[in-house]
């Protein structure tokens, strides 16, 4: 699969997304799909809505998504429904992405999903967040063993982005940002490279 | 926390649970509890359950919980609320022991969670449990950061266990067992040791 490929960026116009979305639009046809704006509008929290988003688009070559939300807050401050809220959209989120996306694909198509840093290193706050990023991870690994058509399964996780120090240095004590380019990069090794169950890990100093 | 400690095993009949409640109970002051049987019932996938156990057994120096289900099957026949089975029992069952207990625990006091090799090695079957094993191993990390009063979590994570190799070894193709007793350590090394935000792994060829 060289050569123009069709790909949905979920989340494609966020922070990282608008980077990742403006680089692969230079040769590739992109569809942006997100919850308040995008040529597709989603809520990966909801299946259904995904499910349609699909069905209107039909085949793809790649998803990529750079979505989903979960709780931040202090440890003995989290009831049980707080990390649903996770567990809800940037979890089942994005393995829905693939359950129902997975027959949306063309063969030798692939999945690049987002986690980041808190899966391996956490910071305060983030039981949650590191949660949901770990479950991912391993998810990631199980179902590249079992995805046929040549379809392949990534993650992009990375450290504090740049694009994002303004709004989360406070959280990220020490933490080396990570450059735009540098992020860009792990989505570009995922949709174009051939790999497939690989955590696509972006930190510096850790 | 050197000497006699009380300590609640849940799953303390299980598979695992048996030879580690046995070994413990050489040394410390033994509760049981379980779905089935035990001197508690739980099910740990039920919050209020967790709440009322702990009500009524008081205060503990340290929790051991080797229960909570996930459903094993093939990814292309998993529907979304297959993936909920694992998210509310092995996950948050877990999570919710953590989040409750910790009001229960004696200064000093550990948490000792459960997960698996599929967390960071998955076979075929498992998007389900892997997903659930790598969320518990990021939860612990983070939650580490958090806990106050000394009190400290850990998790185990064993291969494919000796007392579990009839049943599972057909899932495991040239997985080494890990024998029962380096199993019990890794329990022993969580409890009666001083780590926290541990991953105690005990994989055998990778």
């Amino acid at each position: 699969m060289g050569g123009k490929m069709k790909i949905l960026i979920i989340g494609g116009n966020g922070t990282i997304g608008k980077k990742v979305s403006h680089h692969f639009s230079q040769k590739h046809e992109i569809i942006i799909g997100g919850r308040n704006s995008g040529e597709v509008i989603v809520d990966i929290a909801e299946s259904q809505a995904i499910e349609a988003m699909f069905e209107s688009i039909g085949k793809l070559d790649a998803v990529v998504c750079i979505a989903g939300k979960a709780k931040w807050a202090a440890f003995d401050s989290m009831e049980e429904e707080d990390f649903y809220i996770g567990l809800k959209s940037k979890l089942m989120g994005q393995v829905n992405l693939v359950r129902i996306g997975r027959n949306y694909l063309n063969a030798g198509g692939s999945f690049t999903l987002t986690t980041g840093i808190l899966a391996d290193h956490p910071v305060l706050l983030t039981t949650s967040p590191a949660m949901v990023n770990g479950a991912i991870h391993s998810f990631v690994k199980a179902a590249a063993l079992e995805l046929e058509n040549g379809i392949r399964i990534n993650v992009v996780s990375s450290g504090l982005v740049e694009d994002a120090v303004d709004k989360y240095e406070a959280y990220f004590p020490g933490h080396n940002p990570i450059p735009m380019h540098k992020v860009i990069n792990g989505y570009v090794k995922s949709v174009e490279g051939k790999g497939t169950g690989e955590i696509i890990r972006m930190y510096d100093n850790c």
